[in-house]
């Protein structure tokens, strides 16, 4: 990829540019791509003129700029965890329709965990992931879950920086930390009341493929209340069930 | 973006090497790439390696080559149809409980139709559409009604070209198919028994938005018999619930 004076490839740019977008702001000016990219105007509509040409971005009439069908085309046919979704979607939709509120598929990207799916009633208890959002593993039941079932040298990393706070009940000491893993290896999930948001508690499973490797999270948000725990056999057997779909599809 | 000697950009490069993959071979090696994107292995190597850098590819133990997680979640941020996903997954749930089999979301993308979400069931009838798959307009039962309520301009010139044919039912004479279209303005659904597969009946209606201008289709997919035509009502039930939650999110 031929590189700018900067030393920067193209694609690193382009990269940049479809950065700029988020699932809350999905349509964007020009200008406002640039600040964000931290490129010059001109060179960001450059950028944006090529993205517009393959299809990745696509021009409103009013000349503001929005994610391109192509792009989104692309990235489904070569989704990485297209074969998990596909497994693991009718197991989502019947825990949806079981335990109402949301049902979420999540996978660790880096240090952090990143959500595949999410169901959700119209009247549901408050939540902030969403798809292909991102937030730090300690922070979350589905994070702790692929935290928990990560490898040690993971665990030691995350140990080793300061923990962000969401709520009062998140886990920002790296003592209590270590023993709520344990404790989720132990008991096979983890239930945190009140950790993302104080009306909320997360309840989250490992889902293991053919080879018993954890490779992904389920799990559902609740409202925090003491008949939270009742959903842990439907989400334990669910994350059975996809399992089973992984190994023998 | 800097242009090759052949006038090509180097994203437009890229952009042929991320559609080398699809839903059925997601892995590729090298080679295999550079045969689909038409470059030669050295050039092809260059762009994956360019591609895995900025983590839109991932490179496995054995050097194969798959879609990266940050491709995946640009396009899903991005998205230029998250709105109407959003909008339309719990009605896409329910119409799934109802009916059964298959429950689909589809938008036009020029002169095809493209899946946005497929719900399945695990026994349901054959269905070869797939999500971020493509079918020419006038084949699918979703493509016919996006067709149908398309500009006219759309439906002259599919109608000028040649038709092609997936089973004896399709519809490959433009006067039938101008027929049809007719009909199913004039019916509000499109019921086509056999057309993409023979044992297969599709039935899709239109999805209007709060300006009501048809932005998609739902449709589903079940087993060709006479029971077909009872899921009419459901599906323009639904389709009425997703246009409101569009104009009133």
């Amino acid at each position: 990829m031929p590189r700018t004076a900067t030393g920067e490839s193209s694609l690193a740019r382009a990269v940049r540019v479809l950065d700029a977008f988020t699932a809350d702001e999905p349509v964007l000016r020009v200008s406002e791509i640039a600040r964000r990219a931290g490129l010059h105007v001109a060179t960001a509509s450059r950028i944006v003129g090529h993205l517009v040409e393959e299809g990745l971005l696509a021009r409103g009439e009013d000349g503001s700029v929005r994610g391109g069908m192509r792009l989104w085309e692309l990235a489904s046919r070569a989704a990485p965890t297209r074969s998990l979704r596909d497994a693991a979607m009718p197991f989502l939709e019947d825990l949806h329709a079981v335990v109402g509120h949301h049902a979420q598929l999540a996978v660790r990207d880096g240090d952090e965990v990143i959500f595949l799916e999410r169901l959700s009633a119209r009247d549901a208890v408050v939540n902030f992931s969403r798809i292909a959002g991102r937030l730090p593993l300690h922070i979350s039941s589905s994070g702790v879950v692929l935290l928990a079932y990560g490898p040690p040298e993971l665990r030691e990393r995350v140990l080793a920086r300061p923990l962000e706070g969401r709520t009062a009940a998140t886990v920002t000491s790296p003592e209590r930390l270590r023993a709520l893993l344990g404790q989720v290896r132990q008991q096979g999930y983890a239930l945190l009341p009140g950790h993302v948001h104080e009306d909320a508690t997360g309840i989250a499973v490992p889902v293991r493929d053919g080879l018993g490797e954890v490779v992904a999270s389920l799990s559902v948000i609740l409202p925090n209340d003491d008949r939270a725990a009742s959903a842990v056999p439907v989400l334990l057997a669910a994350a059975r069930g996809i399992g089973r779909a992984l190994r023998d599809p």
